[in-house]
């Protein structure tokens, strides 16, 4: 392999997958990337075993080959080069590099060892724009945790249909759902319904999200793949793809209510910043007791500890329905308001056990619920 | 005690005293603030027995008195409170805090329980300016590093003098010495040679760092105190008083070397980014090897590694005197290198084993002495 490409560009590229790259003591090549030359493309490679992603460039690809170089430190150090031509070269297992006055030779391991990426070549795929695309994950990928008894929640949930999006995660206490109307209908003859794992959806927000274009989605029975295009081509720039997890995700529609018992609106900073002054004084299970005043529009906020005092304010909100008082934990009431965008929101409740809801005002397509802390 | 702050001005006294206060389990009063009202002054003060630090501003005092609160937690809470007039009263041991629409009683231990802070009354003082001193400390405070065997490295060394302040620090394998050189002289009769802790030197930069004016500091045989002025006022706005570390300071000036068998002269930047990229193949020792060609004007630098591969580059350089090869710990080159402002530097060496010293073009106030890895 003997190749020339101008530093800016690798260091692109080995930003993106050196994140794949995993830190592997079992299987050491999984700490390496692949690096290889064909035709007029360098192509970079890593994987952890449930993500893959590739990488490519135009280059000028003196003699074609592969090699595998450990991920970190190839990353470092082309970092570290100045904006010129870099020259790669392999000599068995060793790579070396040159570039204005830096003359280095890395210990890599055979591209022979370095296990196959996967790719979808088969069966149905969608075309959605990028960016936005990813704000959508953004706003649920959180709520999901890792759970080895229940390893289909520690994912996140998509349904892709003919013109919509379905992207859901729950922790059990807490559940958001986002909805994607596609503005043209895609060609998807059945619906999917499948779960991602979370680093995935993260990997995919890291590497997509700032991607103005297409993504384009590939379906198979445990796979999928993420790719976009080099600009003006169709040859793909970036593919990645995943395992996916197995299992039936909970039917977390029927934990959504259909209607309340008490709605207020209210300014959504305001409420977040006495939120989080109350969680102060939360004492150890994190609660917040809130007295929603319908007569007055008005709600009470409380909390208190033995330990460190007690701390009382309120908030103006319209309200409609029963007045109530029930009662939060902060943490999964903060994490709510965070993924809210809109400056106001809708707090709908259903007595003092049943759930309660968080919308946007002026946004149908996203809303995320809560389970009251019981027995007050 | 009842007093009446503006939000705004309550916060910025906080996120002074908050950081001297304690995490102390022995002592838990050491975690709170001293909040006292006097006359027409607020005072906050925190102390971890090492340091102190008072904080005065004018407020509307009703009611004289004191009290003490958690630290974290008064910071936290006033930190998030509107930019309104907080309310401030004891009832008890408990602090009723009253603003806009939040009410709310925080407990606290009373202020009989906490440490006097020292004040040094007598005795000689000097006024130097605030910012500009802290930009000298920020030199040298890094190098010290903490010893138990022996306590007066583990802090950085003054000398005062009557139109001279000298500072340095070392961990006995590198050493850095800086000298601020006064306009006018001091009025001191005496020289005051002491060793700071390195923690007050940190908190003298975070606090009086950004500090336009004067900084006046008074000398008693076992403390130190820094003290700025309010606005236009002879009060102090702010006091800090820290212990002295014990002992001796070793006679670091025996191992500044007088004269040099090397010199070279180099950009710091390209010099640094060579160093960090030579480090990447550095080994456990952290060796990096230079050859320093004063035919060619040219410094190579080499580093290998048995697990990683091998590296070379090279600088130009103006250089003088005996060609030479000399390793040096890249961390140590390149904490020196960090800590130099200008563009170019000045390297001077001593043979293969004698102490390097980094300084820099255009500035004889500041060197930096590091010793090389012998044995090549």
């Amino acid at each position: 392999m003997k190749l020339l490409i101008p530093q800016e560009k690798l260091k692109k590229g080995l930003n993106i997958v050196e994140k794949i790259s995993s830190k592997s003591l079992t299987l050491p090549i999984l700490n390496n990337i692949l690096i290889s030359a064909k035709k007029n493309f360098l192509n970079l490679s890593a994987t952890d075993l449930e993500i893959g992603v590739n990488w490519w460039v135009l280059g000028k690809i003196e003699k074609e080959g592969e090699l595998t170089i450990p991920a970190k430190l190839l990353f470092n150090f082309i970092n570290l080069l100045p904006d010129k031509n870099v020259s790669l070269e392999s000599k068995g297992n060793n790579l070396i590099i040159e570039c204005d006055n830096y003359n280095t030779q890395v210990k890599g391991l055979s591209a022979e060892e370095f296990p196959i990426i996967p790719k979808i070549t088969e069966g149905e795929s969608i075309t959605i724009n990028s960016d936005s695309f990813c704000q959508n994950l953004i706003q649920v990928v959180d709520i999901a945790v890792p759970s080895a008894t229940r390893p289909e929640i520690s994912g996140v949930y998509f349904l892709f249909q003919k013109n919509l999006i379905t992207i859901a995660a729950t922790d059990s206490f807490r559940l958001g759902e986002k909805k994607v109307f596609l503005k043209s209908k895609t060609s998807l003859e059945k619906d999917y319904s499948l779960i991602l794992p979370q680093k995935t959806v993260k990997e995919i927000v890291n590497i997509f999200g700032e991607k103005k274009g297409d993504l384009r989605i590939y379906f198979s029975s445990n796979q999928i793949m993420f790719e976009c295009y080099m600009e003006e081509t169709p040859h793909p720039e970036i593919q990645v793809v995943s395992r996916l997890i197995e299992g039936e995700y909970p039917n977390y529609q029927e934990i959504i209510p259909k209607k309340y018992t008490t709605q207020a609106i209210l300014n959504k900073n305001d409420f977040l910043n006495q939120v989080k002054t109350a969680s102060l004084f939360s004492g150890k299970i994190n609660e917040i007791k809130f007295k929603i005043d319908s007569k007055k529009n008005k709600i009470n906020i409380f909390s208190e500890s033995s330990e460190v005092g007690k701390h009382e304010s309120s908030i103006l909100a319209k309200i409609k329905g029963d007045p109530i008082q029930i009662s939060f934990n902060h943490r999964f009431l903060l994490d709510g308001l965070m993924t809210i965008k809109s400056s106001e929101i809708i707090l709908e409740l259903n007595g003092d056990s049943g759930p309660g809801v968080i919308k946007s005002v002026g946004d149908e397509t996203y809303l995320y619920v809560v389970m009251p802390i019981k027995g007050n």
